[in-house]
């Protein structure tokens, strides 16, 4: 086990009903004038907004607001969010929404009081958020980004299109997380299968390490098994409380850190995917679901020992009379027929609609990260290359 | 899966030689002025004491100190750490050692900006900690109660042998705790089982419930099975850094309030050992070890259910050709033969040296928790008469 730090002071307000509880916990951290973040027209027209306004008004808290962040959001967003919260004098941001308001509303933070350009925080020129980084609050909607529970932030930059994931979690984890299960039992389908693929992927990219720690295995592993479990259950009945519940308390733990304590961690799935949904605009967990099994078929074949573990501890697949290479061909079967399940694609085809081109993936990818690639298997932008083509084959990958 | 707040702030500093950032870490959680609490003399001999204060010179950070904090901590203790700190115009309280010397810290620190007796804050007569309650950290030396990942105190008054735990999440969870699993090394074996039988109790108190939670279920039994492994593990190689490393981060997780997220909580162990320690001196593990068994034994044959799960999810007995009787009454046996083997006493007599006034632990029961104890099954103090009854017996339990 590596020496590490564990810090996720997030207060996790879980439970039906618990959105009416946002303007206490606004005050009880220390907000006098907020500004709502939000999405689409689901919030809007589900109530939710409504209610959160109303729950800010009973607690005598002015709010502003910014609608309309799209999934994988901007620069442009951001750089809008933060001429609001200037001009309005807002000392909390409130992200009512998934992961890409989430998100938006932490690049905000980082923002407001920054005096340069925000995107600093993101290509590395600057590294210490200010004193004046603003506190964020969250009413989750969708299970998925684990974002309520991370100093993570994922942004893109049009110009360029250079998706970035940047973790400062001193500064950006949430104060508060509001989240109520009820409210997703309205989303689509697609978007709960794609969160779904979401937090595995968080799971998976810290669970295979080469790095010895027992402890976070045995909670990724429970919470691994538990998410495929309840993803089936949902699956045929969308609007069983007991299984939205358990997914969205798993999404949460399966990226607020806890999985990682004392490993080395591998973000190669995000990253080949970030490329996708940065050039191709598709759904992040719809990505992962076509680039983890393709990951996963190219490391087993040089490091197969720790997908056999996952494929025995957690898929419960015998391992009598099987090699460590038969055992990760058979995890990489059955995840990808997990995604089928699930309704998700499981190749580059039926991910974009065509065949991506694969040199501008790489180019962009070896701008944004360098040369290589993880630490599992660490991956040269060759041996992404080659990533890339096994998820376009349309046969088996292993 | 029930409404539930979750809110772990504490910053977990783990791992080798992380002793040394003890000053960096107070002052970065606004102290000034400490006051060292620690409790043997073993924190001086192993050369700990030394190297904390040397990190606070450092930091330039002044301190002042209590020392002597015995196990089962009691008043008395406290209301000198109270008057201390109050010459001594103490901003931060710094507990070095185990879960005695935290949780006297945590009293003492309700207590110092409090114009009554801390003792209101046990007793029940005051219930909401003053704004003035003092910051505590932590250098952990003994994996066990979990007290530097919880807002638990727990303190015994001399005077009527008053052993209460309270619980103030918001005031009383440690800003930081420091874990250097190397510290562990040197316990006595008699100390390292008694630990391990205590945070399994912990995850026992929230795992057995008849509410359904399968996230912290998950994590739950992950967590058993890794603390029962690595502790024989260590019975055999007591220097086993990868073990000491699990079984320290593991008793963290089984209080810091995860297992029980969405669960109604069932602490009657607790509350039926606390009297043994309070009355008998008793190490607070070993009471357990006798306790559990003979708990679980009663209470399985009124509700054997979650004791059947125990015994097929956590102890990996099959459950085949067996009813949920023979299950728990095997998890029970198990239970036993596992403490057995780590040396605890799984009989009163064992543990006390004698035969236990029954008429006295459970009339001091009665006068501390009134009628009734616990939520799976509910015990009257008739029940709790059977619990010790069947703990004094030195035959088999079922």
């Amino acid at each position: 086990m590596d020496n590490f730090v564990f810090y996720s002071p997030t207060e996790f307000v879980f439970g039906r009903d618990t959105q009416q509880r946002v303007g206490e916990l606004v005050k009880r951290y220390g907000g006098t004038k907020v500004m709502i973040v939000s999405g689409g027209r689901s919030a809007e027209r589900s109530g939710l907004l409504a209610q959160v306004r109303e729950s800010l008004e009973q607690a005598g808290i002015a709010y502003t607001e910014q609608k309309g962040i799209q999934p994988n959001p901007t620069d442009e967003g951001v750089y809008e969010g933060i001429e609001i919260a200037r001009a309005e004098g807002v000392d909390f941001l409130l992200a009512v929404g998934g992961g890409s308001v989430i998100d938006s509303a932490k690049a905000v933070a980082l923002g407001v009081n920054y005096e340069g350009d925000f995107w600093d925080y993101y290509c590395g020129k600057a590294t210490v958020p200010v004193p004046g980084t603003l506190p964020v609050g969250v009413v989750l909607t969708i299970p998925a980004a684990g974002s309520e529970g991370s100093g993570n932030s994922v942004i893109t930059k049009l110009d360029g299109r250079h998706k970035i994931s940047v973790r400062y979690p001193m500064h950006l984890r949430p104060r508060f997380a509001v989240m109520n299960p009820e409210l997703t039992m309205t989303l689509p389908w697609f978007q709960t299968a794609c969160g779904i693929a979401d937090m595995l992927c968080h799971i998976f990219e810290r669970y295979f390490s080469n790095t010895d720690a027992s402890v976070p295995d045995a909670v990724a592993a429970g919470l691994m098994k538990d998410i495929m479990r309840n993803a089936l259950i949902l699956k045929d009945d969308p609007d069983n409380y007991e299984a939205r519940a358990s997914i969205m308390w798993a999404s949460t733990l399966a990226h607020n850190g806890l999985c990682g304590t004392g490993k080395a961690e591998d973000w190669s799935s995000h990253r080949l995917e970030h490329e996708l949904s940065a050039w191709y605009g598709v759904a992040h967990g719809a990505g992962l679901a076509v680039m983890v099994p393709a990951w996963m078929a190219f490391v087993s074949k040089k490091n197969p020992a720790k997908v056999a573990e996952f494929a025995v501890n957690v898929l419960g697949i015998s391992p009598e009379n099987k090699t460590p290479e038969i055992l990760s061909a058979l995890a990489v079967e059955l995840l990808k027929q997990f995604y089928i399940t699930l309704g998700l694609p499981v190749t580059l085809r039926d991910l974009i609609g065509e065949d991506p081109d694969i040199n501008l993936l790489v180019g962009s990818l070896h701008s944004n990260m360098g040369e290589t690639l993880g630490a599992y298997v660490p991956l040269s932008m060759k041996d992404c290359r080659e990533i890339y083509r096994m998820a376009q084959r349309t046969d088996t990958l292993v």
